[in-house]
Order: structure tokens, then C-alpha cells, then sequence
């Protein structure tokens, strides 16, 4: 097993199947393009149980994933991917950068699901793309970028289902495809509450309500509780879906 | 007469008339979103010189501007329009901002004139705008995104053709477009080494060829030179077009 690329949250390591990745959570967190950095205690394993049933559940929905299994509490065997690199972000609600760019009000409910393509490049500090842009640096065809955006927005509608069934409304998301050796376009790395914007339905305090990172960037406290109760609330409703 | 708003490089007067308004052209020249401030010699009568030439050139090619004379040296009569805040931004060449955000290089010709929208917001520093972004903010409806995108692809191929004539590469430019009483697009403000990427064909160093607001972005000196010699060649054009 050799480490293949350590990135912010994850270490990547190869193993004997070169179609197989074994992708190790982290419990470091990252903030503001790595500008703030701290831990967050037993992330790692919370992140990789969260996602592990989210990409489970997105499978038997006909979603295609990297997903193989949940080796470790914080590891996870992945298929490997050539990732594209695009950071797909869909927003349901006004929040974060589109709200510092735009003036638009915090907590706005959007007339329809907003997909966004931010070019995935730490040091260019993942800068919007419009259609064009992604079409000029030839990251992806037209075709493929069309794929793209149906699979995120399939994917919202899946998520924002699921997680309102937690009691939970997803406010927005970011997500990361790759191809795989037939050209396949996969969803990979992760979806967790460092990936996902999160409120929680059983709160009314707009402090209260949030289950996600922003807890990290707004040093809001209670960061590892509020990890802990998206996992709960999400292992539950994977039983209640007898799934 | 009554000054209506002092903008970075132009001062707006109402007239008798409520349909017209007065264009005074300053010779203040601000860039970086007007962290850098200073003066061009001289650049109030050729912005305004240039301008006019150039609208009047487009209007004889059916597009509809702001533009109704050149009163005085500095000073032009316009139709008043409703400012849509929106920078629409055309490029044949990549430059500028475009290359800082993508890392595309400098001088890379485009494969297709790319066509971008930023808000016109010096609070928010003018951001980049995407197609779905525009029609959340709802600052113009989708048929008015598409004649605005038509229209400056339209002022582009005939820029493009009349700058050709002078011996001078249209890079980049920048337009504003307003709705005047009839909700009618008008093509506004100005097209003038301030609003435009120029480089002089007859030149082969890359800073020699520098002929717009970049000299003062950049310091490249001979500012004042550079912008008089785009307007010698716009007007000797004009001329030579019998027009
Ligand atoms: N199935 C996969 N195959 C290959 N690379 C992957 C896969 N899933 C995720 N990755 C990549 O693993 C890297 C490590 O993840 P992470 O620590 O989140 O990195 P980053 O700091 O770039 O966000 C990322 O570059 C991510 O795109
Ligand atoms: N025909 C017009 N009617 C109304 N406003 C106009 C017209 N043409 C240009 N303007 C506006 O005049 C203002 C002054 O111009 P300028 O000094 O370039 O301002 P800015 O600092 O906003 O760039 C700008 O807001 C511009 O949009
Ligand atoms: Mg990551
Ligand atoms: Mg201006």
C-alpha cells in the first residue's frame, strides 16, 4: 500500500488492484482555501461512515459512484478515477461565496437549483467557471459538462429527499466526478458536512441550525457534536429505510 | 444643467430635454476598481473623441447606441437610458482578469469571441456573472441575455473589422448597454482606450504594442502617446471609409 497523494481531509493509497483505491479520512479541517486550519475530533470517521451510506444509498438509486466499501471506521475502498477538475457545487439556498459574490441574502430560497462548476485548483483558489470558461480550458466536452449537470441535479433531489427525511435541509453541496477506465463518469471523493451545507429542521436559532463546516469557518462552537448528530440522523434513516 | 452622477471617468448632466444627457469626459484615470487613481493628459477629448467615431461607425451598421453628437471637445450628447448593471465583456484574445483567474496565458487566441457578464458593482468588485446567476438576480430576463450576447458579438465582428483597418488587434473590450423610454437595448457609455484592449500591430515588442488603459495599469509609460496615436489612426479610418 503506497500513499499516492495526501490532500486537506484525505489520504489516498494505492493497493494491489490498480483499479482500486483505499481513500483514509482525516480528522484535520480546513477552512477559506486552507488559510485556517484546526481538527475536528473523530471527523474522520464520521465523514467516512456518512458518506459510505450516502454513496450506498445513491448506488440504489442509479447513481454510479466510486464506492466499493467501508474497510475501517475512517477508510474506505474507492474505484480509482481520473477526477475531473471540477468542483460541481448545487445550491438550493443562498449561503457562503454565491452570497459574498452576488449580494444575494442569506438563507434566500432559489427559484430553482443553482449548479455551479468552480475550477478545482488550490492555487488559483477554485475560481467560478461559467460555460464557456469550462469549454476554453477543455476540462470537459460539451457533452460530458451537460452529463454533469443532470447527474448533480439527480443527485440533489435524491439528497435533499433523504435528508429531509432527517430532518434536515440541504442547503448546498459540492461534489466531484472522475472517469473511470471505460470513460465512465463517476461520483467520487465524498459528501459529508464538510462537503454539504446543513440545517437542522429541529432548530430555529440560524446559529443552532447549522450541522456543517460552517460551525469551523464562524468558530461557532459544538463542531464535533454537530457531526456526531448529522451521523446519527443519517444512520437512522438508512435503518428506517430498511436499506 | 444639472450634474446627475459623477462617476470614475465621466460626469452625467440632465439637459431641458429629460430624453438626453450630457457626457462629460474627465481626464481621471482609475484602475484595479479605483484603488489606483491618477491622471491621463489630454484623455477626456480623446476617449471622447474615439467614442463618438466609433459610435456613430456602428450606428451606420445598424446598431442602435446612446450616442446623438459630440457638443464640444470632451462633451456628448446621449440619448438617457436605465444603465443595466452589467458589464458585458467580449474577448478574442485571453488577457487580463481572465488569465489571473484561469491561468490561461496572456495573448492565447480564443477559439470562439468570448462573450462575459460581470455586475456592474463597485462594492461588490464587479464579479463575474454566470448565465444562471444573472437570472436569479433577475436583472435582465432571458430574451434580453440573448440580444445582449448577440449584440456584442455583433459589435465585435465590426470593432474587430474597423480596428483591422487601423493596424490594431482588438483584445478586449468592454460595453454597458441601457433601455431607453420604449424598453429598447441602446448600446452606452464609451468604446475608448479606457474600455478596450488595443495592440498595435505595427509594434513587436509585447509592451510596445500596448495602445490602451493597460500602459497605466501597468505603468508602461508614454500613456498620453499611446492614446493619441489610437485616435490619429480611428480618425484617419473614418476618413478613409468616406464616412
Ligand atoms: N475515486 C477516486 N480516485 C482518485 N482520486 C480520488 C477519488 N476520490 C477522491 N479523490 C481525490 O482524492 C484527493 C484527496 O482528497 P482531499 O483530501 O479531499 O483533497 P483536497 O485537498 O484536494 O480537497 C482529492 O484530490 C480527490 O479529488
Ligand atoms: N446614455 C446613458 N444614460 C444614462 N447613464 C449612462 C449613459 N451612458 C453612460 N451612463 C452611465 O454614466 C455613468 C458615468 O460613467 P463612468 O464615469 O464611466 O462611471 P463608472 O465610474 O460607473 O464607470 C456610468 O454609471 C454609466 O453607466
Ligand atoms: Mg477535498
Ligand atoms: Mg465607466
Amino acid at each position: 500500500m503506497n500513499k499516492l497523494y495526501e490532500g486537506k481531509a484525505k489520504i489516498l493509497y494505492t493497493t494491489d488492484d490498480p483499479q482500486i483505491f483505499l481513500a483514509h479520512f482525516k480528522d484535520d479541517a480546513t477552512a477559506f482555501n486552507a488559510q485556517k486550519r484546526g481538527q475536528i475530533q473523530g471527523k474522520g470517521e464520521i465523514n467516512c461512515t456518512i458518506s459510505s451510506a450516502l454513496f450506498r444509498w445513491l448506488e440504489s438509486k442509479g447513481i454510479l459512484t466510486h464506492y466499493i466499501d467501508q474497510s475501517t471506521s475512517n477508510e474506505m475502498r474507492v474505484k480509482s478515477v481520473k477526477i475531473l477538475p471540477l468542483e460541481v457545487v448545487v445550491r438550493n439556498i443562498a449561503a457562503g461565496s454565491l452570497c459574498r459574490q452576488t449580494g444575494l441574502p442569506e438563507g434566500k430560497k432559489l427559484p430553482f437549483p443553482l449548479v455551479e462548476f468552480y475550477l478545482k485548483n488550490d492555487e488559483l483558489q477554485d475560481p467560478l467557471l461559467t460555460r464557456d470558461r469550462i469549454l476554453i480550458l477543455e476540462i470537459v466536452t460539451p457533452d460530458q459538462l451537460e452529463e454533469l449537470k443532470n447527474l448533480a441535479l439527480k443527485v440533489n433531489e435524491l439528497l435533499q429527499e433523504f435528508f429531509a427525511g432527517c430532518d434536515i435541509t440541504l442547503v448546498d453541496f459540492k461534489l466531484e466526478f472522475g472517469l473511470d477506465s471505460y470513460n465512465r463518469i463517476l461520483l467520487a471523493d465524498e459528501i459529508s458536512p464538510d462537503t454539504c451545507r446543513l440545517w437542522d429542521n429541529r432548530e430555529n436559532d440560524p446559529q443552532a441550525k447549522v450541522m456543517d463546516k460552517d460551525r469551523f469557518r464562524r468558530d461557532l462552537g459544538q463542531i464535533e457534536e454537530a457531526y456526531q448528530k448529522v451521523q446519527q440522523r443519517v444512520l437512522s434513516q438508512i435503518q428506517d429505510l430498511q436499506f
